[in-house]
């Protein structure tokens, strides 16, 4: 254990620098406008939560949660997504509000990296939760919702994938018997590894008909015909229910008109646990990780005793950014350089042009010990110097 | 050790509801944009800092950190406050930058509470920092952006105390003569707790006229008159050059035309142990605590290796918000409520509306269980229910 350099961070941490940080505020505000205009609304919960209830509940892998201790020694944790929040939140404070509640939120969250492989341990989520509607017109809203907000920021090639974690679940269990099989091989589909899934199914003691039933999952990506062959490979309920509820979705979505943006994969499998329904995910066209992601969660609420269906989606703004490219160009800054007797002159001219909208930096000449390279910085320098009463530049 | 229960949030946590949202958010916009106007680029830097530089860096009492330990047994802390990260930044990604550099921030920062006395453990803080000018037209500066950022957000009556560290230093070296004794004095100061302060100093083994000194100071709180008695109280080098850059100062506000909103407190003494030069507090007139604070740090950034004099201020976005009221008005959302067959109608005048700029839920009427209920959330229901093909509300 080395002391850490005076300038270090703790690993996957970032400073955003002003340039990225006017790109993601542009991006902010413009995505949290379009959840506004749906009529979704604003809340915030704290960055600590108790280990026992949100962390719990979270179900994000317990060696990616950032833990502390409280003086009472209860265990903290670091939010790592806001999806559990929520569901405190609508279980406790918002309980008396009727449901269907409409929740959007803008937050960072946190996952421990281990090392500097250029993952974020802190990132920011824009989101939002539709608690209390079970209806495919719940799942396909958010999904519309989550493409209008792409839009309105701009970006321009992307996809969602839509799947059904009740498909999977029902195929594997199906084939393979029991959940610790099934998880080995959800854990290549979570990975998209399907060269490692292809392998561990050629392993698997198993007929050639069930293995030719799991390789064949692998083809259900793609357009919406794939769905009659998902019919034939599952018929149990479960299977069959799931695919109902993406048909039914697929008609909700085409009455939105945004099907060109969606296509099947069968074979999408969440990181969160809590999922049970239609799942999805974002993909820009210049970006190999999903920049968005949601899905129905209908058994999370009933653990914090206000059992209801719910659906949402989550975008990572960093990733966001990513895809759009960050613009260059910078809010213009003007720059006033004036000498103490013009000091008053100065100020006016100041508040005049910012009362104007333009951004105006006021400084002392005295102030600057290398003028020339602090000019760099500015769109404009105008300088208010010399004791020629109120003089202009 | 109990469990928490399941809604728990850890002490001197809070969630934010809608409403208290907006009216935050509404302040947060506006202040941003006013620390825009004045030429201030906004940063961000992470929750979790390394304890051994920003936590030490950052003066604000161990107890009241918030620490956990990283996978290589460093420390890490929840930044207590920003003025440390952002000094950690101008000193490493902001090296090249020349100064004077005018940074801005809008952060939550973290204060471990030990019981529930009301206080948050986390706030959110919106402020700047100006760093590398050591002139009284920065330290003026920075006041006038927090009174023009106050009165940009609607706060009507509030007054800024000014006084200076160095001030306060030099009277009570010179008469207690060693920086413990002083510490125990200051203490009072900061807790304001004036009376303590008059009894500690009566039994103190001083003579008369050095308690009566210390006793005067109590009096230089004032208008600006009060620099004339402070002038006669402390003779000495310190003293007088702490009274001096207090006059230019005061002589830079004038130029600003805000001294109406300044009035003199030389008894002010910060929590922040890393002020060198003039400090100051706003108060709100229907609030006891100060809902934004700030002043001269000259030797903070050193300790990053960029030794730079600076000045800033940062507003507890919870205290404005409560010294401005709760605003009543939320944003008013149209719900139009339709029946399956009307769907892709109701989507329609949902977009129509959201265009024109008007909030608007669509609700799957089988997705809602009280219809009654339900509406009291919102401005004006049109219903979409029935198969009259493209008909009206």
């Amino acid at each position: 254990m080395s002391k850490p350099f005076m300038f270090e961070k703790p690993i996957g941490m970032r400073d955003t620098l002003p340039q990225l940080y006017e790109a993601k505020n542009q991006i902010r505000q413009d995505m949290k406008e379009e959840l506004k205009l749906w009529g979704y609304q604003s809340i915030e919960t704290p960055t600590l939560e108790y280990y026992e209830t949100v962390g719990v509940a979270s179900a994000i892998l317990d060696q990616q949660l950032f833990k502390l201790l409280d003086q009472r020694g209860n265990t903290l944790v670091l939010r790592p997504d806001m999806t559990a929040p929520i569901a405190r939140l609508a279980a406790s404070s918002l309980k008396d509000v009727s449901v269907p509640l409409r929740l959007a939120y803008d937050a960072n969250v946190f996952r421990a990296q281990h090392d500097e492989g250029g993952r974020p341990a802190e990132f920011e989520q824009i989101g939002i939760e539709l608690i209390g509607d079970e209806t495919s017109s719940a799942d396909g809203e958010v999904i519309a919702l989550m493409i209008a907000s792409l839009k309105k920021v701009g970006l321009g090639h992307f996809k969602i994938a839509i799947g059904h974690v009740g498909y999977v679940n029902a195929l594997l269990l199906d084939v393979v018997g029991n959940e610790e099989r099934a998880n080995v091989l959800r854990r290549f589909l979570y990975e998209k590894n399907y060269v490692g899934y292809r392998q561990h199914v050629k392993s698997l003691s198993l007929s050639s008909i069930d293995k030719s039933r799991l390789l064949q999952l692998l083809n259900l990506r793609g357009d919406f015909s794939k769905l009659e062959d998902a019919k034939e490979l599952v018929t149990n309920g479960e299977g069959k229910k799931a695919l109902e509820e993406l048909e039914k979705l697929i008609g909700v979505l085409d009455c939105y008109g945004i099907t060109d943006f969606v296509k099947l994969d069968l074979n999408l499998v969440m990181h969160m646990s809590y999922y049970t329904g239609p799942v999805f995910e974002a993909y820009s066209d210049n970006l190999g990780t999903p920049i968005a992601s949601g899905g129905r969660y209908d058994e999370l609420l009933q653990k914090f005793n206000r059992p209801a269906p719910a659906t949402g989606f989550g975008i990572r703004l960093d990733l966001l950014v990513k895809a759009l490219g960050l613009k260059a160009d910078q809010n213009p800054i003007t720059c006033i350089i004036y000498s103490n007797e013009r000091r008053k002159d100065a100020i006016e001219q100041a508040q005049q042009k910012r009362q104007e909208g333009l951004a105006v930096v006021l400084q002392d000449l005295s102030g600057v010990k290398d003028v020339d390279q602090f000019s760099k910085g500015y769109e404009e320098i105008i300088y208010c110097i010399g004791k020629n009463g109120k003089g202009d530049k």
